[in-house]
């Protein structure tokens, strides 16, 4: 027998691989890579913020300084002095923190993925918003939960209108209550409030995404839902916003015993993330460089969102209705309801613009008419042609 | 209501997560790291043997070059010339691979998690040799299979003493076949050709771990276990050992196919490895690195390994056997069956010297007269003197 034969065979796969789905939008970024087009696709964050010199210099920094222990297997909870800044950026923003109760991870994807793994039984009811974050269902659907849609308005989230028996047996609630993906949209002091007392009436955990909480426009968004019930929140917090994305740092901040819990699993999942980045974030975290780098970065994109939502006054025809954000990345669209936007992408693809449609942040029956928008990777005149585009597709299909 | 009330409470954790334990060798090297305890329980590797001042540069240069990209978010498969350059090295170890069959993952533990996670469902069989790398264990556990523990003799797996029924219905067989951890021991060609025919007969999948293969004493080892059986062999591999740990960087090659589904499954756990770290790493590897570096890793690790063999002969009473390594980081010993190797390690730490028991390699019944010995991180005068006090120790208990 050849030992080189090339017979094609295939694993048996688990159940969870062959539910897995590619993202939507890894596949139109690779249609929407191509210079020509204008995308408004993307999540990701300008690379004119990223602080490429202040980390050249880290980096050069701490391996010249310590080198060996730069480069050396470390802790699985992560770079201390991290954790301790972590900590304190969160007291400095209202919410006492101790460094026990911060995992640094591999990006806040990684996070999902843990807190996942720890608290997902096959079957067991993960409650999420609707729209919510579809990196996030894709983590939690690995673990094969049932996912409720909770009902939503157009201030996001709309807590009074939880039914009581939605929450009996649920692991969590996944919320991203600050500039949500894909909406945009900022969940209330009030709300925040009264989702924290329904969950310590019910029992349920709160499983807090905050990747751009950093990002705001004019003024600080309200406090962190964790800031409502600490004793039963996990908290996710990112560095690829506020510093890069590359480097794939993130955190998760919970109590000590569930951040026990969640160190056992990051264990067994990839022993620790990257000293080496861990290092040099931290390097230049304590180096102050937020003092100076977040307000470049927050006017950064409140230009390019303002810049946006004049586009869409000037060219979008009336029937369709947009979010205002007040920080983030992303503009969330409403067409007119007999509109599908799924539909419309390859007919705007052809005119070279390019978007998200709706359809994949959608635990259950997906809307869709809506469509997602990212400025923040696209220069002004751009962002007003591809609007433009967009708007006279709009209007010769509504007619 | 006190919103900020110190109630206890706890999630409703995942049975996997109920099953996960802290690892022993972590818990063993918390006691260890104290300078004056001389350490044979790590399996960390030299960090004499880090590239430091090359990384350092790679480093300054990939940011310099291009550092919005390597800042950015990135591909979920790799970094490009990353994955060519892996296969290229496969291709000059005798086996043709193509990028398309290589994943970048962040570590070969990531890989095993990535592993478990696409072909594991709960109850399903997973065969390991005995005994097995603890951390393979740890990986394969989080996703709930039977562990099927597979015959061994001196010379590693007992291909020969598999049992035909065993491997029905498995979902594959775990080897490590090159200067294993934990018994340093080689699989020989006639076994990889027997597992591989095995294999092929029962339509079982392998999954080869291979981080030591490059860490040779004399001679390079034999041909991987996906060389004879390229279309059913998922092979696991790591730059931690010939690079550094703290990049976090390993890497997964199979049939394309199966790197797809692998692919999907590492979008929704963490979106992509470090693409700084991936950048670094290429930088210093295409370079020509490793023609210098491994050669004095490979010195130095040889002659550590034959400082550990020959203290052993000095020092250990007769009655107690060891394996010979030809490459690799540990030293596997046999005491004699009435000894307990983990009811002697506190003994051995209250004299200052540290081993890791046998018992957490097993995925069955443990052997527990066996202990592992690493030495690539201890000075020879330290390896002679801790063998000296285990001997010392070995007398006293045998008695």
């Amino acid at each position: 027998m050849n030992p080189r034969e090339p017979a094609v065979v295939r694993p048996v796969l688990a159940q969870r691989a062959l539910a897995a789905k590619s993202s939507i939008i890894r596949e139109i970024l690779k249609i929407t890579q191509r210079p020509e087009i204008i995308s408004f696709a993307g999540g990701l964050p300008s690379p004119d913020s990223f602080p490429v010199q202040e980390l050249r210099a880290a980096c050069d920094e701490v391996l010249r300084a310590d080198g060996k222990a730069a480069l050396q297997y470390s802790t699985t909870e992560g770079h201390a002095p991290l954790r301790e800044w972590i900590a304190a950026r969160e007291a400095a923003l209202g919410m006492p923190t101790s460094p026990e109760q911060v995992l640094i991870v591999g990006g806040s994807q990684q996070g999902l993925d843990l807190v996942g793994k720890a608290v997902i039984d096959p079957g067991s009811t993960v409650l999420v918003e609707s729209p919510t974050y579809l990196g996030a269902l894709q983590a939690f659907a690995q673990f094969e939960p049932e996912f409720v849609a909770l009902p939503a308005d157009a201030h996001g989230l709309a807590v009074d209108a939880i039914e009581a028996s939605t929450l009996n047996d649920a692991r969590f609630v996944y919320v991203m209550p600050t500039f949500q993906n894909p909406t945009g949209l900022t969940l209330s002091v009030e709300r925040r409030a009264a989702l924290a007392e329904l969950a310590r009436e019910h029992d349920v955990w709160l499983v807090e995404d905050d990747p751009y909480g950093e990002l705001w426009y004019r003024s600080a968004p309200p406090p962190s839902l964790r800031a409502y019930a600490p004793e039963r929140t996990i908290r996710l917090g990112s560095l690829s916003k506020v510093l890069a994305p590359g480097l794939r740092l993130g955190f998760l901040i919970a109590p000590a015993d569930v951040i026990d819990v969640l160190v056992r699993i990051k264990q067994a999942t990839d022993l620790h993330t990257s000293t080496l980045t861990q290092r040099a974030a931290t390097h230049v975290l304590a180096s102050g460089l937020l003092q100076t780098h977040l307000p470049e970065v927050r006017a950064l994109y409140a230009d390019r969102c303002a810049v946006m939502l004049n586009a869409l006054r000037t060219s979008f025809p009336a029937g369709v209705r947009w979010t205002e954000p007040d920080g983030g990345m992303f503009v969330w669209v409403e067409l007119p309801p007999s509109l599908d936007a799924g539909k419309l992408l390859p007919l705007a693809i052809e005119r070279k613009v390019a978007f998200v449609p709706g359809e994949p942040f959608y635990a259950a029956t997906p809307q869709r008419n809506r469509l997602r928008l990212s400025f923040v990777t696209v220069a002004p005149d751009r962002i007003r042609k591809g609007v433009e585009i967009l708007g006279a597709l709009l209007r010769e299909y509504e007619s």
